[in-house]
């Protein structure tokens, strides 16, 4: 048996954060950072990431305290992946100010044997070609893969995007990113794009707006939450993400159903994050306050 | 009994458009083209609105065709207002080549004393003087009154912007212009200003990601219908509008059920007028295509 359910895959970083709601600096980031607390929540889950000696223990203690295995972990010389960003009144897309890739740059990840029969793994937003890696050093295909890019990755080597797209169940991007990628004004069209490559289903994030699915014949649309501050949207997408795959590696078969319920719990674990800067609100909840948010999802949608 | 269920007020125009999809020169546009033609499935509709001696009758025999009454409409000498716009692959927001006012610019609404009992008027996107005077001409207050605006009058008139807001039953704008008028990040705080100024519901169009409902303490929220080709949105708002008008108008009360009902029919509507040119696809569509589409959105959202 696996040591872990779901491996994650994506940076660890320290962000200075800028919003209408207020300023944060040096604080906990990343995509895997969000991704395996939001997948902690439903399932073990263990990381494949870097850090440099300034990571403060604080946040490793966090990440343990959750049951959140660090294995896969690298403690490097040198600094942590850095990431400053300001969001103004369109919450949706952030202005990158500053990125200091640090230990980052010369990172190869290696996957811990206790993680190779992981059955889900969550490929985060960071080079492809790490996402390749990590596919290649399982025992064998997981059960479930879910990967998730930015619009930084498409540009600069969409080749390899297009090859984790092609080999991934889940293909997560939010909508902008899939008019980029398939080069289409058309969300409908990037994500037939998506499922004609193997893909299973395509999961478009739309940020405050919900999410959807297109997968075969089949479409599902989820709300956004109405959240009345958008405190720090950093890292929703990657909690969303984890979300799923923490969800799905505890269900026996995904199933459109499931599968429309992994979406709506990842919608309700993105929103809680929104609500506080860097893990603050996130930090904060727990089964019965995603239970609840859930129930009221129910009630939004309902004609 | 008034002659007429609901009255629209808008500018009938010509269009020149080009979208992703193709271009079209002169061809039917305004908003209370778009408005009246969606409230005409629904209800005994006119339109008060003014076009010049360019306008084509083969428009003006289409609209009577569906049984829209144009006693309201001005014919005057000089051109119709024209507008010339492009949509870029972000198909929500049209860049303005040229606006051309033509007999627009003297306007002063005249509602028909047939007119003066329409127990609902929907004030559709034109300036907001105009709202005002045709509600002081109405003989008494119609059962709901449903407004909508533009980035346009929110930069330029904004107080009385407001004032029609403050008016309005159900005030309806885009989620820019309400963010625009509240001067907000957030959807839900300019909502929750919308509320507080005596409007009963407020209902944000978010184009291609549906449509939300704030209205005292529940919320709704409608998806947008997963199409293929967005051929050209323009009017998709103001079919939003009108079918709103429409159907509300023959329900014995507006309860959250019938609201919510309305908005997916709204919705609906819309989605079909963006797959075609101008009114090239609205004017094919009735009662069965919307009713069969409407029920595509329960499946959509269930979960």
């Amino acid at each position: 048996m696996a040591k872990i359910d779901v491996l994650v895959l994506g940076p660890l970083a320290l962000d200075s954060l800028e919003t209408p709601f207020g300023k944060a600096e040096n604080v906990l980031g990343g995509a895997s950072s969000y991704a395996a607390v939001s997948s902690s929540f439903f399932a073990k889950t263990g990381i494949v990431g870097i850090v440099g000696n300034d990571f403060p223990e604080e946040h490793w203690n966090m990440l343990e305290g959750r049951g959140i295995d660090l294995e896969g972990v690298e403690k490097a010389d040198g600094k942590t992946f850095f990431w400053k960003g300001k969001y103004g009144f369109d919450v949706n897309t952030p202005e990158t100010l500053e990125t200091r890739l640090g230990v980052l740059e010369h990172f190869k990840p290696v996957v811990p044997d206790s993680y190779k029969d992981a059955s889900v793994i969550f490929l985060g937003n960071t080079a492809p070609e790490h996402h390749l890696s990590v596919i290649n050093q399982m025992n064998k295909r997981p059960k479930l893969i879910i990967s998730d890019t930015m619009n930084y990755w498409i540009s600069s080597v969409k080749e390899q995007v297009l090859e984790v797209v092609q080999k991934s169940d889940i293909a997560l991007m939010n909508d902008g990113e899939a008019r980029q990628l398939f080069e289409t004004p058309s969300i409908y069209s990037a994500a037939q794009k998506i499922l004609a490559m193997d893909s299973k289903h395509a999961i478009i994030k739309k940020g405050e707006h919900g999410a959807v699915m297109y997968s075969g014949d089949t479409y599902f649309s989820a709300p956004g939450y109405p959240l009345e501050k958008v405190v720090d949207p950093t890292g929703c997408g990657d909690c969303f993400g984890g979300t799923l795959a923490g969800y799905l590696s505890q269900q026996p078969e995904i199933t459109d159903h499931v599968l429309r319920k992994a979406i709506v719990l990842a919608s309700t674990v993105s929103s809680f994050n929104a609500e506080g800067f860097s893990h603050d609100n996130l930090s904060k909840i727990d089964m019965p306050a995603i239970e609840g948010r859930y129930a009221e999802f129910r009630k939004i949608v309902e004609f």
